[in-house]
């Protein structure tokens, strides 16, 4: 018997780049705003906050960030940044979700070879248009048996999937680079978490010290993906 | 035998009011930016080019409305705008996603009645987080045995869908408000289409006058969904 039903994987700075496009945009961001504003050094704070409290009516992704940039852009500088900055942001914000997908090293092979020992299928959130056009254009979408696309990746998202299609979450193994979207949850309702940390991590994906998985019996941390399968015994 | 497998219904002005929220929305944009432009009769048509090319990067939507407005405004102003004009273009898109669900009369009844006789699934398209939002505050969710978001409703999702449900085409019938979304891609893959119009169609939902379905054998157009159970004969 092998070890795991299924083998489920983030996409977002686990397949592919993703933080460092926001990280990009937000450095032109307060190159563009910082001029307009009173205390330039408020700007990156402001825009977290901003993007925090947007977050659940804008939901995640590229264009609720762009709308999060406007709004800060307007709010900081007194209603005085002129528009031809705000253009720029709209520009901006329609480039990034035109960027081509970067697959991260050693990605295809290493899930060609796990998807011949199991079942793998992706699992990640944020924008149905943006994911999906990510997924497709990665190539990599035929070696999934299903690709899951949440609002959220929390105990009950990973548990309404889970029933949904019959999987045992005790025998789920879930490998991605954030503790609080990818490992917690599925620690929690049993299964196996893998982490590969990304050299970015977004303020608002970050976990609390005390809910730390590195002691936990059902998890392991590598350092890349390349490692998994002999840490699978494939 | 039920005359059908299974019964899809569209959201969206079909089962619930939203273009008219977007005409107000259009209506108080052009209020506010019209001061701002040479030539005010144009903001319309602009506002409207703008979210054709915008669709397929942004997708349908509210966010996607929003950034679209924005953009129109600083483009046709030629950078004139005022920023908080803009700063309100955001606010107006946030109260947009927020206004609660307003379910079309006689909905509640019929569905619950239909739902009786026959697995009623619904399917969407555009934003998972407002569509996901407006299903679940509806309190009609538990009504449906699938709810379905597309990207986009054309013969290909509708027929991977129906691959991946294990729904027969021909033995489905599709209700909604849209010609082009929910009734020609049925009809083209052999199932019964009825058409319930509201009032208001967007621009970019409207059809061809060559694909009008009004002659085909499987069309039905009906006034009201309160027609529907007795169409049904149940």
């Amino acid at each position: 018997m092998r070890a795991f039903q299924y083998i489920g994987f983030d996409a977002d700075d686990t397949l592919w780049h993703s933080e460092d496009g926001f990280e990009r945009a937000k450095d032109r961001f307060l190159e563009l705003v910082q001029p307009h504003v009173a205390d330039p050094s408020m700007v990156a704070t402001e825009l977290l906050k901003t993007e925090r409290r947007n977050l659940p009516t804008f939901g995640y992704g590229v264009r609720s960030f762009g709308l999060s940039m406007i709004e800060t852009a307007v709010l900081l500088s007194e209603g005085s940044v002129p528009a031809p900055v705000i253009g720029e942001l709209v520009a901006m914000t329609r480039e990034h979700l035109q960027e081509p997908v970067r697959v991260l090293p050693g990605v295809v092979d290493t899930l060609n070879r796990i998807a011949k020992h199991y079942p793998i299928m992706l699992i990640t959130k944020g924008d149905l248009l943006h994911q999906t056009s990510k997924v497709a254009s990665s190539g990599l979408a035929d070696l999934f048996t299903h690709i899951e696309i949440f609002l959220e990746k929390d105990d009950d998202t990973y548990r309404n999937a889970f029933r949904r299609l019959d999987v045992d979450p005790t025998r789920f193994c879930m490998v991605g680079n954030s503790v609080r979207s990818d490992i917690l949850p599925v620690l929690s309702l049993g299964g196996q978490g893998v982490h590969l940390p990304y050299h970015l991590l977004w303020e608002l994906e970050a976990h609390e010290a005390e809910h730390d998985p590195t002691s936990h019996e059902r998890f392991v941390a590598l350092t890349s993906i390349e490692e998994l399968p002999e840490w699978l015994g494939i």
